[in-house]
């Protein structure tokens, strides 16, 4: 059974804000180091005004090629993907993108823990949902033109990340059970 | 005895754009994955015009937290910096932050491999530096204010990185040796 964590709330936090905070929690305490990659941004244009910060004028978001965060803990290369849905049925697979997909593959083959985070902000719930364990459902999309997760599935195929004050996404309790 | 790259050359090209080139050629022969991180910009103006992409007409460039590169190479997590020096006799510690040093510390404890790459331009002999040779350069600077490191440090103590034109500065046979 699940634990919903709306009566110790978060609400209003965007997921990777909690994460963010989750991770200087972990950075502090010498648990780990786990940083969010800056957004890629294509820069046009710069202005250099004269006893001042060079201005950046023109410029375009670029598309991420990897995955959102990355870093080591316990020896191990970590990367994951964090992803927030107002569904209330299913996790859609359309903000997941094939470059993704393949990295997360790839960091696998290598030897590295990859995963997503995915929250269900309806419930305030957030999950652990192993790499490994949507492959699958992403080569049925590109079969069969199926383009999401059942809720449940999530729920039984990944871990509830359990949320406190100073830790509020505390993902790496997850990783210790599953991949250590 | 060094190696001079001069003949087969790559004059012209950066450091950064030569390490590019590189981790691209280790990504599609799938020998590791690395990437550089994008800079990071404090975004603090967006226009959406209708019918075209999102423009960012005000943004500043930040300061780098960590480091310029980091990925996964046989299992292990990889982490470094690229500086490139015009000087023909030390390499200049002014470019060097205290929180990359600390970050690359941070990285060494929890079982990671970080490391410098240092170019001598007017060489053009680009060189591996272990993190740990450079810590103690980077606190006798701190107690006696002598800020860089001689060349013949850098050429006895680090590991000359050889060149070919796809892998133009090959740091993971380096990496390979030093390491396993
Ligand atoms: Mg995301
Ligand atoms: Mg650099």
């Amino acid at each position: 059974s699940q634990t919903n964590n709306q009566g110790y709330s978060n609400r209003g936090m965007s997921l990777e804000a909690d994460i963010n905070v989750t991770n200087t929690y972990y950075l502090e305490t010498d648990k780990a180091v786990i940083h969010k990659k800056p957004t890629p941004v294509q820069i046009v244009n710069v202005k250099y005004p004269k006893r001042s910060a060079a201005v950046i004028t023109e410029a375009y978001f670029k598309q991420a090629s990897t995955t959102d965060y990355n870093g080591i803990y316990r020896n191990h290369y970590i990367d994951f993907e964090a992803k927030e849905t107002k569904n209330k049925t299913l996790f859609p697979l359309s903000n997941i993108h094939e470059h993704q997909i393949k990295h997360m593959q790839s960091i696998i083959k290598h030897g590295g823990i990859s995963f997503f985070i995915i929250r269900f902000s309806s419930y305030n719930e957030t999950y652990l949902f192993p790499g490994e364990n949507l492959f699958p459902y992403w080569y049925e999309m590109l079969e069969d033109g199926r383009k999401s997760i059942p809720y449940e599935k999530i729920t039984q195929d990944g871990k509830l990340i359990p949320f406190q004050y100073q830790v509020r996404v505390d993902y790496l309790s997850i990783v210790d059970t599953l991949y250590f």
